[in-house]
């Protein structure tokens, strides 16, 4: 099972490479293209249903602004999407966040932070990890891994005037 | 030329009919369907499709929190498509306003106010007045009519202590 | 493998049982309880835990305001979580969907709309439904039936005054 | 057919000139001025008033903060008018967006993103487009362009780890 | 010297009044009228020169939504313009706020809460009061009776346990 | 050491009972008065200046709107003091939240929830605690409490379709 | 008359002095210094006490963040209060804005745009020149300069494609 | 009696360390490390009880983004938590300061402005004196010396026309 990877612009690669960084670390396959939900919708629904076909089994969307292509993914699939809300125009990513997420009933976006897109790939992981057990390992481990970087890090800017 | 008005749910046709008003009010003709962007996303498409072959000038789409059809309907017409953002849920407008306003560079949607459907049929009217005159006569008629209302509004409500 | 719903409170039960009711229609196994992030702190993690040893797959958590309990969730389990900002007091939903989306990296929470149970449900039933191919079957069924019910529900309010 | 474009100060121009480069490539006429709802109310009426005896068809008006302008030329005109709200000030364009787009009942002005000089330019010259099939065509053209440069785009940045 | 209140619609009148209170109590002559911006911008000036011409000294101006009122008020007159945005529609007033308040350097439009309308009255008088002794003297003292209720309105719901 | 409760309007009064009740059940003696800081700043002052000197330990100030008063209260002393912003008017909190809480480095204003009154008596308790072993030790039983109440809620709306 | 400018803090110097210049342009007199709201209560309460006994007439104050220095400032007089909220902290001035301009009834500040310093030295002006019909005068020229300004600075930008 | 200062991330650090230097000031002892609600959940509740087992009697945390460590802390102690909403991500801390402020009834959290971990320490200093007269005393002044710095810093920028 793999990582479908769809950005509404060569502009959101640089940030959503986070998501397939995230993914390289799990041993999870992706492919990321981009397709616009305005500007492509044809290779839009293209992208998807070949996807689908062969074996995608969660999509992650990348988009900023009137941030629809998540929604228009989910509009096309019944696998789990999960939204990347983008930063970037005057209203600085409040705008996609709202656009992705308050999906209407019957339709889910999994949508994650304003940027978030290594959480996305986190995310993607954990899913597929339900049925692969070894996956499901590295996810734990990477957990541990977290919780001592943060003692590690703790240790740098530790101060103390207690007696 | 007529306008094609496309409402994201049935719950949406109390409010997008003061668009149907408005364009009764200026003899424009209209057809009002509902195609939901996300739940029927080819109904949607077929819509647009079969609106633009047999003659509609104007598209009018109307939805609320991740509204994303008055962009899905720009995505597949090169007529002008107007927006109305609709309240609804818990952030009462402000998702819907942001998700139908902020398209990106390309593919723009002529946004009106939260909520205001009397004012999308105005502005579709006002689009097909470019090649009609006598409805261009009868919308300026309506606007002296509005200023008219103005006055008569006033003296209703004017008060003076001066001597 | 079933879904473990945790709410921040009872008087989140009505709201979060659209999560169960979606389920049900799905025919996904699951269990709602009561654990406060902040009130229960040790309750939260055994929850947690007692749900991971008994073959909870995905965990669904809602809460309002300053809403914790996701990503509290999320800090003990690698399973998917998906987090439900919920509407109440003077704010209205904004700070817990906040509260809720903005997780640091590391961590991720599938974040639906403010209010958005019924979709949290069908969220996990996509995540499982990737391991259960009549589940899946199911899916697409529903969003055919959605589909088909946006048709019908257009034949109520369409309107034309086309000749 | 022209465009009358109004900027409410000569410090927007740069932004604006954007809605001339779209009119530029789809062969529309257009006329651009500086007049200020505030400052000269008298100019500003009269550049709408010249406007549209000269056979001003469709009205750009683009400012920022209480960004008055696009809601008083639709004051002086039964002509579509599209607004710009444009970022400037401490609160970034949200003031200007607000200011443009939540017109009251009666007098529309079709808004565009913040910032989206570009596209008020390609909806005004959608407008145009009913009457002039050829300058429908190029629209179309565009778009035909703007989906292929997607997947131009795509390439260069799509990545891979399927086998 | 007098004050002219200006509202954008009938509508408004109910909240508006309390300006009006506000001067009754001061013995502030005031004329209040309704214009709107956009509905009737001849209708607008002309209340404003003819104000002006009759020896206002000072203009309260409401309105909701896009509240261009208050600005385009300025526009006409060097006088002080005191402005009021109202709640009303979707977004609450926020846009009225920002549509009131955000005015561009040069036209200043002294800008109280939404909703505010007493206040606007009351520094009406303020302004008026300083070549008006009397005037100035009944607001001094109308301050002291202010302090004087939250003392007496204290009483009825002190509470204390201490002992 | 008791505590002061000050409240900026008597219409504040039913809310901020929520502190006195917090403080009751904790045995904490405290004393409410209203005073505003806009309407009368002296005896503002005075109420502060008595408490100080009759040994009130915790100051707890509510109000709304532009809500000065934690702020006031915390310019006279150096004693901790507690700002609860409250809800009411057309922005709903978010104007008293910004208020209470954005204060400049060197007066600090510990703030809670808009409406949280009840956690300003639970963290004024909390303060007195530090040197009064007895309220220290009600404080833990009552989190037992909590948390026990949780459970016995969650029993009410639990529900389980796994097998 | 004179007008007394208050600022917050030495750092609000550089953006209140716009003030300054204003008031310089239109031959005013003014005075401007330190005085915070919650720093120097006391300081504050003289400066404006001083103010009043040596004949100024309107008060300017600036502040950023919980902007309580207007509010104060019109607590301790009768005389015309304007309202700078300043940009400056994490929030951008909007916390600044409703600090200053939400002010309950009876207590109103003349506040101006965020950072609008420059305006409220034209609106000190303004309410001076009622009294001061040459500085009304200046004031209706220095109108008429900017109507001619805006003039000027359009034939710098203007373009036409028309033929 | 020391204050135990928490942060989510040694990023936060160089924020946080201002809380430091305030106890430094004050001659208040601390103890500052670095343990995240998220990645270390087990570290965190670690950290807080064996600082509570040491006699820590204040509580300062610090994040960013859906900032939940503050509301964390308060889960497991009854002392009171000073929460710092930090700035950081798209959303620059308005995200920070609901999730730390909104908390539900119960489990109150002490919270001041974005990025205010000077207020943060002077806050937890003002709760410690209320047990220590030379720290109380220490406290007073310090805010003698504001105010005087108020009034030397005001003759750097006074400026005045009057004559």
């Amino acid at each position: 099972m793999w990582v479908c990877i769809i950005i509404g612009s060569d502009s959101d690669a640089e940030v959503m490479t986070q998501a397939c960084a995230a993914l390289d670390e799990m041993g999870v396959a992706y492919e990321m293209k981009v397709a616009s939900a305005h500007r492509s919708p044809e290779r839009t629904k293209q992208v998807i249903m070949d996807a689908e076909r062969d074996g995608a089994g969660v999509f992650i969307a990348g988009a900023g602004m009137a941030a629809h292509l998540p929604g228009v993914v989910a509009s096309f699939t019944t696998k789990p999407v999960i939204g990347v809300p983008l930063a970037g125009g005057a209203l600085q990513g409040i705008d996609a966040l709202f656009a992705v997420v308050q999906m209407p009933p019957g339709i889910p976006v999994a949508t994650v932070a304003v940027g978030g897109a290594r959480n996305a790939g986190i995310l993607a992981a954990q899913i597929i990890a339900l049925t692969d057990e070894s996956l499901a390992a590295r996810l734990r481990e990477q957990r541990v891994s977290m919780a001592e970087a943060v003692a590690q890090k703790s240790k740098k800017v530790e101060r103390s005037t207690r007696q």
